[in-house]
C-alpha cells in the first residue's frame, strides 16, 4: 500500500521544457504545443492544456532482486542542473502482449530483448524514471521519461534506435516521441 | 493499451447482495453497512455509501504460460445462479514486498506459497476474480472477489485459512474480510 507517486505531465502554453520534437513513431501522435510541464500528483483542471498524460511511479515488473541491485546504484536523480535536455516518450503494448504469461514477457523483455542491460550502460549519463498508466486506462500504458545532458544527446537517440530493434518492441502498437530543452 | 474493465464496489442501503460478515483481519476495517453494489465503471458519486472501493481487472502479473493455460480452462464465470454466497477480501501490502525483484515476488507467491496450485484445487466450485488498486492509489492493493454456492462454503473457508498460513501472507498489512449474499 502507500509508495505510489501520482505525475502528471501537461502540454500547453505554459511548463519548464519547451517541446523540439513531437513525432507519432507508432500509431495516433499528441497534438502539437511550445510547452511542457511535469509535476507531482493530478492534472490541473483550471489549465487548458493541448493534451494531458498522467502515470504513477510503481514498482519494478520485470527486474530481478540481482539487476535492482546493479541498477539502484547506477540509477541518476531526476533535475541534475548539466541535463537540459529530456525525452517524454509514451508508449502502448498490444493486447497480445498483456495476455501472455508473466515467464513470457520477462524471457521477451529481458533474455531476449536485453531491457535492463542495454539500459545499464547509459546509467547514470540517462536518468530514467517509469510511470505505468495502465491500470489507470489512459491511451498509453507507460510514459517513459528521460533526462540528459547535450553530450549525451547521441548514446541516447543510439539506446532509442537500439530498442526499437528488440523483440519486445515487436508488442508496440502505440508510440510517441517528444524531445525537450529546459527553459531557464 | 485498453483490456483494462473498472469495477466499483459500493457499500450502503441498496446493491445485490446482503453484507453478512464484515471482519478486520489486519489492520484498519470497513465502515459497516447492510448491503454491496458491484458494478462496471467509475463510483457513483450521487450514491451516499458507507465506503466503496474500486479496482482494475488487468493482465496476470505472476502466473507462467503453463499455469494460465490450466487455470483459464478451469476458471468459472461470476454471476453463476447457484453462486449465492460471495466474499470480497481487500488486501494490502507492505512497502517490502512491492520493493522486492520480480524474481523473490514470484518465488514467495508461488514456489514458497503455491498460491495458484492451491487456488486451482477450489476451480471451478469458486469463481474469483481479481482487481487491482494499487496504481490507482486507493487504500488496498487488491480487491479479490469470490463467488460459490452455499456447499462450498466449507471449501472456501479452507482455501482462505491455506493462504493465511502462506510465507506471502507475512506481507499482507490490511485485510478485511466481507461475506455476502446474494438477494432475489
Amino acid at each position: 500500500m502507500s509508495g505510489i507517486l501520482t505525475v502528471t505531465f501537461q502540454a500547453g502554453a505554459s511548463g519548464g521544457w519547451r517541446i523540439v520534437r513531437n513525432q507519432a513513431v507508432l500509431g495516433e501522435g499528441l497534438p502539437t504545443a511550445d510547452r511542457l510541464a511535469m509535476y507531482g500528483g493530478f492534472p490541473n483542471k483550471d489549465v487548458a492544456a493541448a493534451f494531458e498524460l498522467h502515470g504513477v511511479v510503481s514498482h519494478p515488473r520485470y527486474a530481478t532482486e540481482q539487476e535492482l541491485a546493479r541498477l539502484r546504484p547506477l540509477s541518476a536523480p531526476l533535475g541534475r542542473a548539466e541535463a537540459r535536455c529530456a525525452a517524454l516518450i509514451p508508449i502502448g503494448k498490444s493486447e497480445d502482449w498483456w495476455r501472455l504469461g508473466q515467464d513470457r514477457r520477462r524471457a521477451v523483455f529481458e533474455e531476449t530483448s536485453r531491457h535492463t542491460a542495454r539500459s545499464l550502460r547509459y546509467l547514470p549519463a540517462v536518468a530514467r524514471q517509469l510511470h505505468h498508466c495502465r491500470d489507470l486506462g489512459g491511451p498509453f500504458d507507460f510514459l517513459t521519461w528521460f533526462e540528459y545532458a547535450p553530450e549525451h544527446a547521441d548514446a541516447f537517440e543510439e539506446l532509442v534506435a537500439e530498442l526499437r530493434s528488440t523483440e519486445e518492441w515487436r508488442y508496440v502498437i502505440r508510440e510517441v516521441d517528444l524531445r525537450l530543452e529546459k527553459l531557464d
